[in-house]
C-alpha cells in the first residue's frame, strides 16, 4: 500500500522538510504530485485553486493547514461535511501588522506621508505639515485576536489607550475594556482611532458602514488590515469626500488590486496599501512552528494542537 | 523704581501669564517693549535676533529661558561674561521627537513610503514593497539626553535594542550598554539604525562623517533629528550614491530649508522632512512646566532648578 502524503504547496527549506519528515514517518513529503497522487494526500499544507476540485472530493484528504489567517476563501462546508480538519495562520503575522499599523498612525500623525509627497516635488513645505501626537489616544481594535492583542501589547507602550471589540464582548488579554461587535456604531465616537482586524465571515460582511462612520469624531483614523468586505467601500468613500472622518489607511479591498478608476487613490486623507500589512520576515520559521506542533498531535491522535478553525463560525 | 521685567518673545496663554505673575510679584510681565523698556528686562523667554544686541547691552539681563532645546544660536560666551544664566526647552519635544523616529523606521521597514508614491501614480505595486521588521533591531542612540532616554523607553518596548553614545560613555537609563563618542566609528558596523540627537557644538562639528558612514552596515538605517551641521552632507550624500547603507532619514540640514538644487531631495533611499521632529502639541504646557519651575527658583534664590545650560559646554 502507498503510503499516505503530506503535500506541500509551497517552497520550504530542506530542514523543515527533514523535520516534517521526522515527525511523519510513515508518511510521504511532496511537493508536486502526479495525476495518481492526488487521491492519496491526507495533508495539504496550503490551498490553490487548481488543485481544489480533485483535493476535496477525494475521500483520503483529512487535514488542510492554510498559510494565511483568513480562510474564507476555502470551502468550510464541503470540509465540515466530509469532517476535514482546517488550521490557520493566524498569529505569524501578527508582529508585521501590528508595526504596519503603528507606522500608518505615525507616518499620519507626524506629517510623514505630507513629506513624502513634498519630497518629490522639491517642497519644503514646513507649514504644510500637520502634526499630533499619538500618546494618549483612544484606539479601538476591532478584532482581539492574535493581531489585535499584539498591537495591543506594542502600542499600549507608547502611551495609546487599547478598548477591543469581539463576538461577545468577552474580556481579552491587554485591553481597558472590551465590548461587543453589537455596540460598536455606540462607542466609536469616543475612540481617536479604530482599527478593523476583522474575518470574513457572514457576521462581518460591510460591518464598517455608514452607521459607524457617522459616529465617529472628526479628527479620527479608521485603519483596515482585515478583510476587504468588512467596508463598505462606497459608503466609506462618502464619508471621506464628506471629512466626516480625518483619515483612512486601507490595506485590503473589496477588489484588489484596488481598479485605477476608484476615487479613493486620489483623495488627500487617504493611505492607500497594496495588502502588504502581513509580510513577515522570516515567514517559513514562523509558519512552522504551527504546522509542526499540529503536525505531532495529528501524526499522534488525529487531533490539531492550535490554530483550528472551527468550520461553522469561520475562523 | 520701576519694577523689573519679565520679557515674553512669544505668545502665551492669559492662564500661563496669570502663573507667571503670581510667582514673580515684584515683576512686570511684558509681551511687548518700548525703547526705555529694554534695559529693564531681567528675564528674557525666547530670543530674537532683533532685540539680541540691546537685551545683551544692558546690565539687567540675568536669565534666558531658551525655547528649544538647542541654543548654539545664542551668544554663549557673552553670557558667561556677563554672567546671565541660560537654561533650555530640552524635553518639551522629547516625546514628539521619539514619534517621529519610530514613524520613520516603520514607513521604510514597512514599505509605507513607497506606498505613499505608489498611490500618487495609482500603483498597486505590490512587488516593489521593501519590506523588513523593526522588532529585533540594533539601534544606537548618539546623544544619550531627554530625547534619547524617550526614544530608547518606547522604542524597547517594540523588541529594539538599543545602545547608547555619550561623551564620555556613562551609563544611561535605559540602554543596553552606552560607549563614549570617542569609539563611534568602532561600534557602528554592529548596528542597523544609528540616531544622531546631538547638540550643536565644536565636538560634534561633522561627527558623522565618512569615517562612520564607510563602516555602517549595508542594511543600515540613518536617522538625523539633531543639528544639521553634526552631518558632513557631502560624505552623507557621496555614501549613500555608493549605497555605503541604506536609507537615510533627514530633519535637519546644514543649510535650511534644504536648498532645491541638493541632491539628497531625488534620493530614493532618502526621506527629507522639514525639520519637524520636534512639532508637539500642548507645547505651552510643556513649556510652562520648566519655566515656572525655573522661575519660583529663581524668584527665592536667583538660582534655575532644572535645564540649566552649561554655557561652556554648550548643552
Amino acid at each position: 500500500m502507498t503510503k499516505p502524503i503530506i503535500f506541500l504547496q509551497r517552497t520550504f527549506r530542506d530542514e523543515f522538510i527533514d523535520n516534517i519528515q521526522a515527525i511523519a514517518l510513515d508518511y510521504q513529503v511532496k511537493t508536486e504530485l502526479t495525476d495518481e497522487e492526488v487521491s492519496s494526500v491526507e495533508v495539504s499544507v496550503g490551498w490553490s485553486k487548481e488543485l481544489a476540485e480533485s483535493l476535496r472530493s477525494s475521500s483520503q484528504l483529512k487535514w488542510v493547514q492554510s498559510i494565511s489567517a483568513g480562510v474564507d476563501y476555502l470551502p468550510l462546508k464541503d470540509f465540515s461535511n466530509q469532517n476535514i480538519l482546517l488550521s490557520n495562520g493566524s498569529g505569524i503575522h501578527a508582529l508585521s501588522i501590528s508595526e504596519h499599523i503603528i507606522g500608518v498612525l505615525l507616518g499620519y500623525y507626524r506629517g510623514l506621508n505630507q513629506s513624502v509627497k513634498n519630497q518629490e516635488k522639491k517642497i519644503w513645505g514646513q507649514e504644510s505639515i500637520h502634526y499630533d501626537q499619538l500618546s494618549g489616544k483612544n484606539l479601538l481594535v476591532v478584532g482581539t485576536g492574535h493581531i489585535g492583542q499584539q498591537l495591543s501589547k506594542s502600542i499600549r507602550s507608547l502611551g495609546v489607550n487599547v478598548y477591543g471589540i469581539n463576538t461577545t464582548g468577552h474580556p481579552a488579554n491587554g485591553f481597558v475594556e472590551t465590548y461587543s461587535i453589537k455596540n460598536l456604531a455606540k462607542i466609536v465616537h469616543e475612540m481617536d482611532i479604530v482599527v478593523g482586524i476583522l474575518p470574513g465571515t457572514h457576521e462581518t460582511y460591510h460591518i464598517f458602514n455608514n452607521d459607524i462612520f457617522e459616529n465617529m469624531k472628526k479628527t479620527a483614523v479608521f485603519i483596515n488590515v482585515g478583510r476587504g468586505d468588512t467596508v463598505h467601500t462606497k459608503e466609506l468613500t462618502q464619508a471621506l469626500e464628506n471629512k466626516d472622518f480625518a483619515f483612512a489607511a486601507l490595506d485590503v479591498f473589496e477588489e484588489e488590486p484596488l481598479p485605477t478608476d476608484n476615487p479613493l487613490w486620489k483623495m488627500e486623507n487617504v493611505l492607500i496599501t497594496p495588502h502588504i500589512s502581513g509580510m513577515t520576515v522570516d515567514f517559513q520559521r514562523k509558519f512552522m512552528d504551527i504546522f509542526l506542533a499540529n503536525l505531532k498531535s495529528y501524526v499522534a491522535s488525529k487531533e490539531l494542537s492550535v490554530n483550528q478553525v472551527e468550520l461553522d463560525r469561520g475562523y
